[in-house]
């Protein structure tokens, strides 16, 4: 059916549609990606950083460049046990053959406040970069941003940390790594300049944290601040990865849920049936795996 | 670009790159889903309910089948703080802006073990009509599922529930409003087949819960078992909705943060630095929702 | 091990830990949703329009309210192949034993620019009601925001359509319904003035649409706009239900693969291995869903 | 309020409700994963790979690991314009001020037909090493796997590729890459046995392809199976990122939309109306991006 239209010249009818990409192509024997060989000329040869930046900025990466990715994404792996990784375990507790939609629900949670906040430090250099560029100096660029950002919320994205009062000690070695490495950017510089202006304008000095530092070592090595949320995101995937992993094999779910039952339980009236939920509720946590022959878990 | 080889006749290129649907259509000025005018035959004339057989069965549905479908999605919103809404709440604290994600998170819990388990029973409900059909009787294809699934798992989807370990009242509930609306189906009365022939293997008697009645009914009123978790996912989103309208009211997540947080929280060596930890955990507790100048949420 | 802690008085600490809900609760006999009983009072008795607007608001809605919301709920469910649907289709197609992922990544595309965009609607007007509740009339609370609006974007949300270029039908309807229950809101009479507004400021006469008319009637009948992108999932996840259940039936996914595989198809130097390209291609848009032994879809 | 409970001893109270983890804490000052120091021992001195596969085994990997890990999630990046791409890009366009909402809908395509295939070749080879393990030899053992898999389905996971019809470069590769870094494992030689026994049982002779190489790799270097559509995710996460960057410069959305809304237009009866629509048509393709003062998107 497809062929009457498509049979003789496909390519020219579906380009005309417009579906092109430039990222990657294939045919029977060869796959490219960003105009490379990926079988010849990646695989085994390139890291995953190394790859991600091809893929995303269209150009091979320098090596020191390739250094500042992996930094970032190492250093956004993991923070402890958080909301997202245990929207993570317990959406995998319900429906462990779909390990695809555990990882999207935990993913689900980068958003504006949380990990994806690096989009708004991005934004906000970028914002910078675009006055500068324009003409003012990056000193009353950074002033302007932050009496904004000020008014309209009270806090600045990519500075301070709610745990790390003292500083967020990733933000200082992220930083430094990329020094190291050769690849600061002007916008590590202006990062400098928010922060000064911060502390002027709030006489609170606040460090720069994880996801700010990460935001101006990615807009210095080629990646958009409209991009940068999803680096975040392919770095926590490890981390809920490795959280789904924990879950198989010590559940905190069968816990979890035995506290959110607590939590919407109806008072019983009769005396002998909370003894009954309470036998329940201590079998549950003793054998939380096993449904047996009484049934469904909750539906 | 497109206009040089669409432009002309564009209907037919595309129908033939196979792209059609019979669900809805529209133009300019009328909106079809299935044959009927969504404006002048629809909105305002039937209830969700009816509209989502419409749009799932390609039929019109009876006031009895849209009776029982409301039943279905009635019993299914909510059961308390599950942990697809907890899920969804998290989501939501991470990413506030986009409501679209927390929904989708809670919803994909929704898999083999929890409320997706109604398409399990719907599977085996049908597998038996496919036996009956070929002349089996229903007695002999009953038993011969249930020693199947005994075989491989310990337990039958549809029957028990770890909560109502004496029957789940919304099981019962549905199986009497098929019949009080006269769309008892002949899914319903294999159901009890299999009831009885679980007891004959396992000595246990098990009540039919709300998926297994779910299942049936929705088997009978033409919903086919690989849709069954569809439904309830639609069911649950709108006590997901609650239960993100709940949390932007009377938010769960610090709480939850701050149980995590102490959950992986490194033992500090020097005693000032637990007394400063306890304080800060102290403070999030008091002000929950202020990020203030102090920054970021954990990134 | 949790019963250490919890075992003797369940309640009280899990309540403490402040994963509470007053949306459902249930225990081994009884199951409540806002405080009515589910089987005793809802299932059977009322629909899951009305069951939704109980969850939400935490009252029982009138008649009128619940017709309302039918007509909204109806009003969204569909509108073609649109690019959500085509979203579903794709991804059940890659993962069909997990519907849910398939309705989670239609529902996805439900964002500021797409379906979701009565958010951005229901904030206009709430923000208007602000205004007039702080003593500005509302024609001129209607105008400060039209402007303000204009400045910043090119359009107001809630009015026009591009495809229903001359007036969205059903944004008409849900008017006329609302008026028709006698539930037209303060909401309303403020869009009237909004639409007014934009006319006045830019000359040219457009129609409130769909999700107009709904963000309008939703405020109303007590669905807060930080909620009523999720209505509209709601709504639309009965239709991406339809599309996966034609999926399975008619699949449009082994011809968009093959349009796409054209669109990043490498060109072949050799003649012969063009050939054999076409040919694979025509042999796939004949055998859409045989893997056969030949292996692998795309990895 | 959580402070009358936790506030005194907190960890206690929450290590008893079960949600603790080994993958990784952290306090005001410092930030462990698996028992290393994130700033001091991992960031800038690991490369995103290495963090992955401490994170998700727990140990540290050795550098040969390392590499074919690395090769691994280059290989899967991206494979031209598949439809998880697509459906990536669909649901950015509808909801842009949410990437991790674009990323999550393509990476929920990744299921048991596509990419996420890798998860049942591991099984298979982890069943197979359970047989070994048990004292059936590694030959007898693959064939009983394949004459079972045969049975059940027409193909087997891991071998031949619809577009590589000749082989999947990536599957040799990948293998060499191992047997190079010195990490063949014995997974590698059941692959092996499993290709040579769907070549006696169906006298063709299939290849190895990506997945069928990654997860005989990804079980040498200590990732079990439940894990390894995990690994394909995080690595198709970056492809996706790239493709979202795309289609912020060079937006497909507008065509794609343009085709489906052509597929399910509604043939208008009066002439002039056709033409109008046509007009739009042409229009839209035109200006594909503006909304101008027309109004929304298809709600």
């Amino acid at each position: 059916m497809a062929n009457d239209v498509l049979g003789s010249e496909p390519s020219r009818q579906v380009r005309a549609l417009g579906m092109t990409t430039n990222i990657g192509r294939a045919n029977a024997r060869r796959i490219e990606l960003r105009g490379f060989d990926l079988v010849d000329d990646l695989i085994g040869k390139v890291s995953y950083a190394e790859a991600l930046l091809l893929a995303v900025t269209g150009r091979r990466p320098t090596r020191a460049e390739v250094g500042a990715l992996d930094a970032v994404l190492v250093s956004l792996i993991d923070h402890g046990m958080q909301p997202s990784a245990l929207a993570a375990r317990l959406t995998y507790s319900g429906a462990p053959d779909a390990v695809q939609g555990a990882m999207a629900a935990g993913l689900l949670g980068a958003g504006s406040s949380l990990l994806g906040s690096m989009e708004q430090v991005g934004r906000l250099l970028h914002d910078i970069g675009e006055a500068v560029r324009a003409g003012t100096d990056p000193r009353s660029a950074a002033k302007r941003e932050v009496t904004r950002i000020l008014e309209e919320t009270r806090r600045v994205p990519g500075f301070g940390h709610r745990l790390h009062h003292d500083g967020d000690p990733r933000g200082t070695r992220l930083l430094q790594v990329a020094q190291e490495l050769g690849v600061a950017s002007e916008e590590m510089s202006w990062l400098a300049l928010v922060g000064a202006e911060i502390e002027a304008q709030t006489g609170r000095r606040v460090a720069v944290n994880a996801t700010g530092a990460a935001a101006a070592i990615l807009l210095g090595i080629g990646v958009p601040w409209r991009l940068q949320r999803g680096v975040a995101i392919v770095s926590r995937a490890a981390g809920l990865l490795a959280h789904i992993g924990e879950e198989i094999e010590s559940p905190i779910t069968p816990a979890v849920r035995s506290a959110l039952r607590v939590a919407s339980w109806l008072d019983d009236e009769e005396p002998d049936a909370g003894d009954r939920g309470k036998g329940r509720y201590g079998k549950e946590n003793g054998r939380p795996d096993e449904h047996g022959e009484e049934g469904d878990l909750d539906a």
